[in-house]
């Protein structure tokens, strides 16, 4: 049997979860809904399709939404089979639904449901209807998204006052589960992602009594869970690890043996908040942040080259056709998600994604040209957000790293209608691109300085490293001017540091690009090893070796506000495999690679990494590089 | 204690229960969803409001939706205590949920829920929270709207077949309830608002199994019930009549028994019709569609007087402020929500809703002039549908009476501008008004035909009635063409008569407005004489007099299609009451009126109308005409 789909309108599906997901972040009883314009599904669909059928066929429709089946001429309900004789057959599907998107489930030999039908939503050209992998069962429902789940025993358990701490071997997205060997009584569990955080009942985030039938607490973040007020003999305690099952094509094992644990604990942290969607924490925020999903898109590629999620992201984080406000309420992630779309399709060479969001991207760039000012400089319009970093930055006027980040959009606009062959608008969006870098460099490159100053309307000319970092990335700014702000501003101490993985990331990838591979490596032992020596498990949101122990876990002004499995951490994953394995995908078609590794720094490696549907794995002895080729996962597995 | 409301983000609460009625539709087992875009709630709203308390004070925040309370600095869960000391105090409510429209209700004596708590959508700027008078209890749930009920027993039972056929005394949209003596067996219940339709076991629209716990079959219309395989001994069956109590505060008693009869059965009709929306009918469609809604306006304003259903049935008609579809798809539709407004208004003075939809009248506007062609004429995109009436048009080109209510839009948007004191655009309107009266006057005005013809395009110079009726109701022809068309076209009878209730309204009005009340008269009594003759306890959707009686049921080429109980056809409220007893709100907000009654044609009249919040009673005797004024509409029954 061919396999059939769950079948919506395309993006209904990623919108009504998205919701869920950002629906779902708790502080400590509340709910904390995302803080951002909520895009809606459809609630009223119709799908088509016309077969030319060699004999008689049997269909029916499945559908917890509310219509009606047209074949030929005649009216049918769902759930009834239906018989079409031979020939030339339209088929209509109607289906409405207020609490969450239509979907329907087509069981038949020759009539079933998948991607080939069409889907229309009263208002705009027919489109492929939306489906996935996951949904090709009849019993399924799409609205909700069944976990795999592993379960895990504490690995330490351990009175403290008057209760009990349990400990897991690493921190999970897990519904714990607890059985009183007397029989159900009332409870109250204390989570933490530290140890500190779970004895802490008072500012833990997460706490909850197990449902009296099941025993069960709501899934969240866990590594350490303590029960006041009960005995280590009383309790039966463990760990339903939730997640979903997106495989890890990718291993790193070297002579370097913190690296081996930088790059473990990074793949770890990235596979936890890689869920339905790239999600920035798995206890906080537990959002769709642009941003944040734009760095994934780099690291998914080398460590489970899934297109999916990537897929399932961009169209989570875009919403609707219009745009009507900033993506997560800032200006610089709703450029990140047009840079997203690149991204992917630099990986996947996905035509098709592209092809189905070029609406929308042409309409996010509609509404951002529409707030510049005199200058064509983006600025957003008032109480927009210009994010950037959290850093010191001169935000008086239009602000010089947003500019640079509205260079690269035009610059894949052209590249989008490139794709397509529209030369026109590739020109038109070329010259856009030139007029606008050369307006950067007037207005913000300061030759004294020898780097882009944050403002040039405020006069301070204040220089921080994130517009020079996004100059050499994107290369706006000329060789010369690469070479000058790398020399006076990246490699230049006086210029204040960066604090946040999240923009290390930029910096990182660019001193790897201009092949300062010795630093880098120092860097990501220094800063990577810092958080391991303080016991991380997992990458921190933020991490400043300066900060005293006990403070640690502080952020956002609240005792254990940092989340300590953030995505934007696991970067080390994407530096390791793209700039010392040396592998970047120059087709991600046709399976085309380039291999230049940086073997000098090690004294062996041995590495998998997913090109394609395949895994490479290499290995370095010292003296000579072996590469081998395994079609499964399992087979490629680094004994 | 003060009324406290349920609230939420203005347009929500409609725009669920919009999709509930819209998806209600139901044929032979199928559910049968409109088939137009849905307009979706919002997920995601803030409510925010500032408090400047005398005392300390308390208040608690209920909701179904996810999310938290701000009060000063600290957040609280939902369903909590919270205390607040004296002084000023921001308060901020933040709420997310999927499956329906965010609302909350505060309980608190100084802080507590009500239309003054201003609502946000992360999208536009903040607005007065929405509310209902009908959700004023904590215990309700905004989602559901809590119907009244009233018992029916059936006035006639009899033997058919080997069933038994139950009729009530009216056409009811009811829950039918039936109980087994013998205990609960399945059934299955035929239900028709004729009793042929009832008996038509394989053709009738509902059919349904009572409930094994309760008895009950869902809600529809049903006037007579047939139950096969069973005897009248067996059975107890009765009809919960399920309706909104929108109070009736209109009578009229003349002596002419036919108008008593064709006034109270027009009533009826309106009421059932009339729920949370203005629907076309009770067995079908149960959709809201504006030109029919445009006319239910009208007859509201003579005989509930119930802004709230208006602006319910506008708010749910509009969606949301971006337009990128017709509203029901009909371009005609989409102008008579404009129209609507200015209806609602000059029937209630509610300045503060056209304020509220001002937005939504211009963006629906900016759609419309995009769609016009090189003479300013409106004419739709491909594929968008040109109504005006079930009628032979000549549709080639840009059709007249489309561009005669396009007219009647400028009008109203220069109005609309002049409610607000936006003396530019009133005047940039009212230019574009008289410009296309001119263009309209150029191309469609035939001298020779004495008559606006439908189409210039085709040159077949084809007359109906249906432009010149506009052109005389607008006010768009002269006086002198006006005088021409009541001449060539209204009263002569070469020119095919309108055949639908629907435009029966709008030539009847004119034919009034011109004086010409004798026919008017006449026409009523023939017309709606007619469904009476042939046992109509409602008016219905289509009447043709030359039908056999054993067709009269058919529509749509369907044995049952037609719509029984029609909102449209209950127009003789209207026209009686506005012409013949000839009363005219001149303001609704100070309840200023004009009477001018015409009781030539009466020997005696007595007749009760709305007039803002008082009943103004008129009695005729055939001599004096005397008025009173009653506060209750109890107390201005006519006995």
């Amino acid at each position: 049997m061919n396999t059939h789909y769950w079948i919506w309108y395309p993006g209904d599906f990623e919108l009504y979860h998205a919701m869920k997901q950002n629906f779902s972040r708790v502080e400590r009883g509340m709910g904390w809904p995302a803080y951002w314009k909520s895009e809606g599904f459809r609630n009223r669909v119709i799908f088509r399709r016309t077969y030319d059928l060699q004999s008689e066929s049997e269909f029916t429709v499945y559908s917890d939404a509310v219509g009606y089946v047209l074949a030929g001429n005649r009216k049918y309900p769902f759930g009834k089979k239906i018989r079409c004789s031979s020939g030339e057959t339209e088929i209509s599907i109607h289906a409405a639904c207020i609490e969450t998107f239509p979907a329907i489930y087509i069981e038949g030999n020759e009539i079933y449901s998948d991607g080939e039908w069409m889907a229309e939503d009263y208002d705009k050209p027919p489109v492929n209807a939306g489906y996935s992998r996951y949904f090709t069962r009849l019993d399924q429902k799409p609205s909700r998204w069944e976990y795999s789940e592993r379960i895990y025993d504490p690995v330490n358990v351990s009175s403290v006052g008057n209760g009990v701490l349990y400990e897991f071997e690493t921190e999970l997205t897990a519904a714990l589960e607890i059985r009183c060997r007397n029989g159900f009584r009332p409870l109250t569990v204390y989570c933490g992602e530290s140890r500190e955080e779970a004895l802490d009942t008072v500012n833990c985030y997460y706490s909850c009594s197990p449902d009296k039938n099941t025993g069960r607490c709501p899934r969240c973040a866990v590594r350490f869970a303590y029960i006041p007020d009960c005995s280590r003999d009383e309790l039966e305690v463990r760990a339903v690890h939730q997640f979903i099952d997106i495989p890890v094509r990718a291993e790193f094992y070297s002579s370097d043996e913190l690296l081996n644990r930088i790059w473990n604990v990074a793949a770890h942290t990235f596979t936890l908040c890689s869920g339905v969607f790239f999600i920035d924490g798995i206890k906080r925020d537990k959002w769709i942040w642009s941003g944040d999903a734009y760095q994934s898109f780099f690291v998914n590629q080398y460590l489970m080259a899934d297109p999916d999620i990537n897929r399932r992201t961009l169209l989570a984080l875009r919403g609707n056709e219009t745009m009507t406000t900033h993506i997560n309420t800032i200006v610089d992630y709703t450029m990140f998600w047009l840079l997203g779309v690149r991204a992917h399709y630099d990986a996947y060479s996905d035509r098709e994604f592209v092809s189905m969001v070029r609406n929308k991207m042409t309409a996010l760039m509609d509404f951002c040209e529409g707030q510049t000012d005199e200058n064509g400089f983006l600025v957003g319009r008032p109480g927009d957000w210009i994010y950037i970093d959290w850093a010191d930055l001169d935000r008086e006027g239009p602000l010089c790293a947003e500019q640079m980040l509205f260079a690269q959009c035009m610059k894949t606009m052209a590249w989008m209608y490139g794709l397509f062959g529209e030369n026109e608008k590739v020109e038109e969006y070329e010259t856009r691109y030139r007029g606008l870098c050369s307006r950067i460099d007037r207005y913000f490159w300061d030759e004294e300085k020898k780097a882009y100053i944050d403002s040039y309307v405020s006069g301070k000319r204040h220089v921080t490293r994130h517009a020079n970092i996004f100059a050499v990335l994107f290369e706006i700014a000329d060789e010369r001017k690469q070479g000058l702000i790398m020399e006076h501003v990246l490699r230049n101490d006086r210029v204040p540091q960066i604090t946040t993985p999240y923009f290390k990331f930029y910096e990182l990838d660019v001193l790897c690009r201009k092949g300062y591979l010795a630093e880098v490596l120092q860097m990501i032992r220094e800063y990577w090893g810092g958080m391991l020596d303080r016991g991380a498990v997992t990458f921190w949101e933020e991490y400043d070796p300066e900060v005293p122990d006990d403070q640690q876990y502080d952020m956002y002004g609240d005792r254990f506000g940092k989340s300590l499995c953030h995505a934007w951490a696991a970067s080390p994953i994407y530096l390791l495999a793209k700039y010392f394995v040396g592998l970047q995908i120059t087709d991600g078609e046709k399976g085309e690679y380039r291999l230049e590794p940086h073997l000098e720094y090690f004294s062996f490696l041995e590495c998998t990494l997913p090109v394609k549907d395949r895994q490479l794995n290499m290995v370095w002895d010292g003296e000579n590089l072996t590469k081998n080729w395994f079609d499964s996962i399992e087979d490629s597995r680094i004994e």
